[in-house]
């Protein structure tokens, strides 16, 4: 039997147990092993990683033999109402595991009950690193199915949790989505506080960004605060009608966040999986009718029209077999939609917008103002075809950009300063139109310049597809606090030609 | 700038370094993150995985703004003169990555350069257990040419230490190895002290066991201590010509350590990477002639002898490209050699025929006359036809026990108990001839009864393939230390008849 102390120490979500080396010799334990730590009282009980807490003196902490100390995040998680008498067994391996194997092995298809319980052992902390990277690549090396993707998303749902916006049966909640893959692209930022001006509740989760130089989160955070919990994510949306929140911070689809977390360093997005993240977010948010936004373009993430068609057909497959209505449209994604990159850059852009500028950039209005038009069809607030002017008269009355500030007052008002220490302009070196922009390598670009972690960092195109430029003019103004992040910037730039191509 | 502070807390071979909260925020850094830590005189850096301290007071142990926290392993590898002055910039992501994801997605190959890479990064810890699980499972999943072993062998080989035992350039140091696979086959304890009582030089490593009720350095280590420093390993094997000693503590190999505690939660073995694994350790252990062992059967790890010629092909192919002498056989894996199961059981099997008993498993005797026969004519210490009967005279004079016993004393003598708490016999539930007996089912049961980490736990075979028995009969025997797991072991043969399969 062991006695809990907490330590100040945070793990990154892992949950770790400090035990002393004499207790691990006893039980014939190591570090990282996982251990079940069981609440005598309660029986409650947490899967936590071992490490081997071994001096006896002249150490900088302190742990006596028979105490178990456990990290921040264990120690939160452990629900024992004294955590004074707990006992610990080695955790056994995750039954699951061999359904991963299985498809690992020979692609044999993974039934529902078995993703249900990979799920719950992912959620029980059963995985490690190395059992959860099993996990997505056994997944994403073989694909799922139509069906595997349907039992994959329930299974996320299932250990989420689902919150309620509506007050009757027939209330229609709504919500917006993009693959993702073009720089800026904000259409969500003006969408949310179209949609909440006309009385819809659009409850909005985003993430934040992997390797791109802005998610929307990171983008509405210049402008609010994003780490919103739950419950008060709930008031919001039944206060103002809409949010922009960080997906992360309110953990609706907590499986979801876990998986994620091994996907970034990988660099993959499996289809499958994508669309099983996607939608049990989604419904987990309580939305019933979603419009999700697949732009294709050479260099975005889908670049055929072949497999944008097939992804349309299996968001709104699986949508209707978990109950969601869905709506996928191909958009084009040759260029960035909007002209700045990066968190405050496009914040920049999306107010423009909202405050009816002039020189507000074009594609992103008219953009947001179809997606809003088409979320008004789909829940039947106007018409077919009468969306879109019904959007566009609530952006101009400032009726938006009224929601908008509401929106920001409720997640807590943050004020954009832009200036920048180092400005850089990079001139067309010929003559000519310009023909193609290359998404991945302005987002390069922008993150080379400090993007997303320094919000302000990013930069601005000055000219997009089909502008006609002369040599020496700006194509775009680079934006750093560091000298150093200009110079590998310009340097990034100089090698890759191809981010802006013009053609005489 | 940091000033290092050493925390008492084993992490497993994870470099881990603990940072204040505010200096975690001023830098923008994240638990989990990985960092580079730069000694300010040295310049030498190790690459650390980041956790975050986040208490003022009422703490357990303390860490300051300004300190940097080292875990016990990182700690010893960080190589200041001073470690009151070190800077700290963010970890990059390792360039190698890149030939993964192509491997994995599309299974290209992986060059001889670029498995250099991969190698030197996941040694300098810019891999972390999702990224090395990447590595391994592209590899896995397309599987690796004849040139990818070659190159990953030579990688391997280039970040290790390479022994040499030759006092000139045409000696030959000898070795064997055995796949893997089949209970007990503890040849290695018998081969070992029979060469090197003729004279030869082997020095042996071998690997503890992974899911199997014991390893070759499981049971030595019931007999001797195993755990033994690379240069003690050096001195051994000069003294008394043979070692048998555990890998894991020599480090011969220090990348294949790294991977192999991947590939064992995904219990994924793949081909290419075996052979890499083995024939590297091999190399460094300073071997120039080596014998392989791959066992056929039903439930062995290979199957089919199609199967078994590709891989002998695959090894002696690897070998000459790395400048090693390899010889592969093709042996009997349809039951376990000897009769003890479990590394005590095992243990008794090795002395009994060392000591030339008349209860001797002879199946373990013959098996070991014949390999060690093989490796004197490899090493033309006798010529072809005569290494058996060489072998066999030098058991029977007592001389293999006799440097046996020199081996265990080098290494640090330990001396066996056998008598455990709970026998359990098992009985025959009907007449016949037994015809199969299932190795990996029997294997399971002795892990169950809690071999290897209690030592005397296991079970001793009473019958093996070919024998008459009556119902009523003893077919085994169990040996636990807990009831429990006796009435576990007992259910799991209740459920697997097929571990001996009898028919009239």
């Amino acid at each position: 039997m062991f006695s809990v102390k907490k330590f100040a120490i945070q793990n990154g979500n892992s949950l770790i147990a400090l035990m002393h080396e004499a207790d691990a010799k006893e039980l014939s334990l190591f570090s990282k092993d996982k251990v079940k730590v069981i609440c005598n009282d309660s029986k409650a009980f947490l899967i936590c990683d071992l490490e081997v807490f071994d001096c006896d003196k002249h150490c900088n902490l302190t742990l006596k033999k028979g105490e178990l100390g456990l990290y921040e995040e264990a120690y939160a998680r452990l629900t024992c109402s004294s955590k004074k008498r707990v006992s610990l067994i080695p955790a056994p391996k995750p039954k699951s595991l061999e359904y991963i194997r299985k498809k690992f092995d020979s692609g044999r298809e993974i039934k529902e009950e078995e993703f249900k319980l990979i799920i719950e052992e992912i959620l029980e902390n059963k995985y490690s690193d190395v059992t959860k990277t099993f996990f997505v690549l056994a997944c994403a090396s073989h694909g799922l199915n139509d069906n595997e993707v349907i039992s994959l998303t329930k299974a996320m749902i299932n250990v989420g949790q689902v919150l309620d916006f509506k007050q009757k049966n027939s209330d229609i909640i709504v919500d917006k989505h993009c693959i993702g893959g073009i720089p800026n692209n904000r259409t969500t930022m003006i969408v949310i506080p179209i949609i909440a001006a006309a009385g819809l509740k659009i409850p909005k989760t985003s993430s934040r960004s992997i390797t791109s130089p802005a998610g929307t989160a990171d983008t509405m955070e210049v402008l609010a605060n994003v780490e919103v919990p739950l419950t008060q994510m709930h008031s919001i949306v039944n206060e103002v009608n809409g949010c922009l929140v960080w997906g992360g911070g309110v953990s609706l689809s907590p499986a979801d966040d876990i998986i994620i977390e091994v996907e970034h360093p990988l660099e993959i997005d499996s289809e499958g999986q994508m669309i099983a993240s996607i939608l049990s977010k989604k419904k987990c948010a309580g939305s019933t009718h979603v419009l999700i936004d697949i732009p294709i373009g050479k260099t975005a993430k889908i670049s055929s029209h072949k497999k944008a068609l097939e992804l349309k057909r299996r968001f709104e497959k699986v949508g209707k077999a978990i109950g969601l209505e869905i709506l996928a449209i191909i958009t084009n994604g040759d260029e960035p939609i909007g002209n700045g990159i990066g968190p405050t850059q496009e914040a920049l852009d999306v107010l423009s917008v909202l405050e009816n500028k002039e020189n507000a950039p074009q594609d992103l209005l008219e953009k947001s103002l179809q997606m809003a038009g088409i979320i008004f069809e789909m829940a039947k607030v106007t018409p077919k075809e009468k969306g879109y002017e019904f959007a566009k008269e609530i952006l101009e009355s400032g009726k938006a950009l009224d929601k908008f500030n509401q929106i920001r007052d409720a997640q807590g008002r943050k004020e954009l300063s832009a200036k920048t220490k180092f400005v850089e302009p990079i001139l067309a070196t010929k003559s000519g139109k310009i023909v193609s922009m290359h998404n991945k390598y302005i987002s390069r670009t922008a993150f080379i310049l400090g993007a997303p972690k320094i919000q302000k960092a990013g930069l601005r195109l000055h000219k997009k597809i089909g502008d006609t430029v002369k040599k020496g003019d700006v194509l775009m103004e680079l934006y750093s606090e560091s000298k150093l992040k200009v110079k590998y910037a310009k340097a990034y730039l100089q090698e890759h030609q191809e981010v802006v191509e013009i053609k005489k």
